[in-house]
C-alpha cells in the first residue's frame, strides 16, 4: 500500500480503507513486539500550528515505535508570524529538506492541501480548521469496524457539538462509503451538523435522524444505536447563553442510566479530551471504547506513516 | 531492581537505597563508555506542567544515553485546561499509551499518586507543588553517600528557603533512616521548615538546631557540619517586606570567609539554579559539589528508569 | 578535522573553510543515501533563548541523520529568568553533563563567547545579538564556491536591512579573505552597513560600492552581480516613519525585470524567511538558490558536528 498524502476522507475508497485496517492489524502486532526499525533513518516533521498534544503524541509515539525520529514544534505559528515573514508555502517547502514526512496542524481550512501542492514529502492533514481530520476519523472507523465486526448496516448516534467538529465530518464521508447506515444527529440547535455533511450524507442515501437530547429521547436512543459518538459541547460555543448551555448539557450526558438501555454489542467512543458529557461511572463499563480509539489510533498511524512513505513490512 | 512507580521519598528502605546505588555507579561506568542500547525501543513522556529545565533535561539525557526514546512537553497543562477539559487523570490514561514509561512535574501537592492510581504504566514524581521531589532528594543523598562515604553520622545545614523546598523535604524523609545523623535549619523565620517534617525528623531521633543565619553564627556553623545545602530564597516569598529580605539574604551568603572556617572533608551543596546565595569565587573549591550534583543525577535517573522498566544490566 | 567551537567567523581560515567544505560534500553523500550512524550515542543540546525554526531544525535535522540524539527548547529564556535565578554560565554548564555539543542562539551579542569560556563540550553559535550567525555564513559561502565554482573574484550586492544582519556581517568577514571580492550595498539609509564592517572590509581591500536602491539602478546592477544576497527589510525599523519604509521598499525588489538583467551564471540568495523582497515569480528561476542554501545549510552543519565532536568518516 503506497499513499502520497493524507490529506482528506474522500481521498479513500472501501478497497484502500480495507488495506489500511489490515496494514493497521500489521501494526497492533509490531507494537506487541515492542516495535520494530521498519522506518529507520526516517524524520517524521510534527508542525503543530495549534496544539493538539493527542495527535501530535500519537504520531509522534507511532513514528518511534517503527525506529524512526521526530522534529517536533507545537509553535509553528510563530514561524510564520506576520513580523517574520514566511508563508506556510515556504515553511513547508523548508521543512522538505529536514524531513521525511509532514503531519500539519493547521488554523486553516484547507491548509493541508495547500501544503501538499507545494511539499516534496508527504503532507498528513493533523487537522485543518474546521474542515477535516482524516487520520482521527480513520481510527474511529477503525474502531467500529474492529470493535462491531464491520461498518455496513451500523446505527450511529453522534452527540455534541456537530457543528465544530471535523472528526464527525470527517467520519461521515467515511460512513457514506457503506450501506444501511443509519445516523442520529443530536445536538443542541445552535450546533447541529452542517448543511453541506447533511446534504452529502442525504446524496449517499444515508438515513438521518434528528433530535434535541431531551432526556427521555436519550434512553430510548440508547436501545437502538450501535454507536454513541459523544463530542464535546464547548462553553464559549454558547456566546451570552450560558443558561441554555447549562440546560441543553444536562440533557446530553452518557450515565449508567443511558448505559442500561444501550444494547449488550454497542460501544461509547469520544476522541477526548472529554468534560462531562460521560459520566466517570461508565468508564468501566466495557463498551466504553474511548481509551481503545486511542490505541487504534496509534496503530492506525504506524500504517499511514508506513505508507506514505513506502515502506510497508 | 524492580521499582513499580516513584512517588516519594518514603517508599524507600535503606536496602532498596543501597541497592538503587549500587545500580547508579554501575551507570556511571556506562555513562564513561558512551551509553547502552538497554532501554532500545522504550519511550519516556516527559510530562511537565510546570517547566524545569534541569529535572526535564537530566531524564531526557538519561533515557537517551540508555538507548531510549523522549516525548517531551514542558506545556502539559494547556492539554488539561479548562477550556478544553481533560483531567490529569485522563492525561495520564492517554500517555500510557504513546509511553513506556512516565515523568510528571505538577503544580499540585499529590499529583503524581492521583496519577499512579490510574496508570498503566510506571510514574516518576518529578516535583508535585511543594510536596516532594524524591529523585532530587535521591540524587543529593546518593551525593552525601559518594562523597563522604556514607549518611550515617552526619551534620548537615539547610540554608535559604526552607518552607517551599520540596527538595530538602524529601532528603529529610531519606535522613531519618540513618542514625546520628544532626541538622541545623538556617533560615529567615518566616520560610523556616514546616511543623510537620520538624515532628516526623523528632520522631525518627535526628538531632535539630535552629538558627536565623546571622553571620557570625554561619562561621561559626562551618566549622561544624560535613554538608552545607543551600537553597534559593526567593524575592517573591517576602511580600512587601523587601527590605527584610535583603537584610537577611546578606546573613545567607556562602562566602570564601564561611569557607575558611569548613572542614576539609565537607560539602557545599545547592539544587540549582542559584542567585547569590553561594559567591562565585566558592566555585572553584574542591567543596562545592554543586555540578557533581549535576552528574550524579543523571546516573540516578538512569538507575530509576531501568528499575521501573525492568531492565537492569 | 577538529574544531573546538564555532563562535564567530574570524577563527576560520581559507585552508579549514576548504577542508569543512569537502567534509559538507561528503556529507552531502550520506544524505543521499539516507543518512549514517557517525554520531551515534552522541547527544546534541539545542538552546534557543530566541526561537529561530530554520537554525534549530536545520542543526537536529543534521544531528539525526547522523544517528545522533536531540535534547531541545526554544524557551532557553525562562531558564535563566530572573526570578528563577540562573545565570547563562551556570545553564551552560548543566547542560554540559546533559549533552556532548551546544548550539546556542541568544539575544546577546557575546554570548556563544562567554558561553564557551565555561563549557565543557563544543559550543556552536548559532546566532547571538546582533553580532554573528557564523554556521550561516558558512552555508552561505558553501553555496557561493558550489554554485559558482568559487569565492575568489565574485561581485556581489547585498541588499536589504544591512545594518541588523549577523549573517550578512559574518558572511563579511568570510569574504575578505578572498580576493578581487567586489560589494554593492543597497540600503535605505537608516538601514546601511555597520561602519566596524565597513572599515574592515576596506581594510582588507574589498572593493566597496554604496547604493540607495533606485528602480534603474537596481537593473543595472544586475547586469554586474554574480550573486544578489537579499535579507529582509522589517517594519518595525522604519519606527514611525513606515511612509519612508512603504517608499523605499518599493526600490529593494527583486522581480522579473530585474531578472531579465541579470547574467545567466549568476545567483540570488535570501537566508528566509522573506516577505515580498523577491517576486514569487523568481522562484522557478534557475538562479533563485535560496531553498538550496537550504539543503547546503544541512550539509555544512552535518560537517560541524562532526569536526567539533572529532568524529569525521
Amino acid at each position: 500500500m503506497q499513499l502520497k498524502h493524507v490529506l482528506e476522507a474522500q481521498q479513500f475508497d472501501k478497497k484502500m480503507l480495507k488495506e489500511l485496517f489490515t496494514l493497521s492489524d500489521l501494526m497492533k502486532k509490531i507494537l506487541e513486539k515492542g516495535g520494530s526499525t521498519l522506518l529507520k533513518e526516517k524524520i517524521l516533521a510534527s508542525l503543530f500550528y495549534v496544539p493538539s498534544f493527542r495527535t501530535q503524541f500519537s504520531f509522534e509515539s507511532a513514528m518511534m515505535r517503527l525506529g524512526g525520529e521526530v522534529l517536533s514544534t507545537d509553535k509553528a505559528e510563530s514561524f510564520s508570524s506576520e513580523l517574520k515573514g514566511g508563508s506556510l508555502e515556504e515553511t513547508i517547502r523548508t521543512m522538505g529538506y529536514y524531513s521525511d514526512v509532514i503531519v500539519l496542524r493547521h488554523y486553516e481550512s484547507g491548509s493541508a492541501k495547500r501544503a501538499a501542492k507545494v511539499s516534496s514529502v508527504p503532507i498528513i492533514n493533523g487537522g485543518d480548521g474546521a474542515a477535516q481530520h482524516p487520520t482521527q476519523a480513520l481510527l474511529d472507523l477503525y474502531t467500529i469496524e474492529r470493535e462491531l465486526g464491520g461498518v455496513d448496516g451500523v446505527v450511529i448516534a453522534f452527540m455534541g457539538d456537530l457543528s465544530n467538529s471535523r472528526s464527525i465530518r470527517s467520519l461521515c464521508y467515511f460512513l457514506a462509503k457503506y450501506s444501511g447506515i443509519k445516523i442520529y444527529l443530536v445536538a443542541p440547535p445552535t450546533l447541529n451538523m452542517r448543511e453541506d455533511i447533511i446534504q452529502y450524507l442525504k446524496r449517499h442515501r444515508i438515513t438521518l435522524y434528528e433530535s434535541y437530547g431531551l432526556e427521555p429521547a436519550l434512553e430510548d436512543l440508547a436501545k437502538k444505536v450501535d454507536v454513541f459518538y459523544v463530542t464535546q459541547t464547548p462553553v464559549g460555543s454558547f456566546g451570552d447563553r450560558v443558561d441554555d448551555y447549562e440546560r441543553s448539557k444536562k440533557n446530553f450526558i452518557i450515565d449508567k442510566k443511558v448505559l442500561k438501555s444501550m444494547k449488550r454489542n454497542s460501544i461509547i467512543m469520544h476522541p477526548l479530551p472529554r468534560q462531562d458529557e460521560i459520566s466517570q461511572e461508565v468508564d468501566r463499563d466495557l463498551r466504553a471504547v474511548y481509551y481503545k480509539q486511542i490505541h487504534y489510533g496509534i496503530c492506525i498511524r504506524m500504517a499511514i506513516l508506513c505508507a506514505v512513505l513506502g515502506k510497508t513490512p
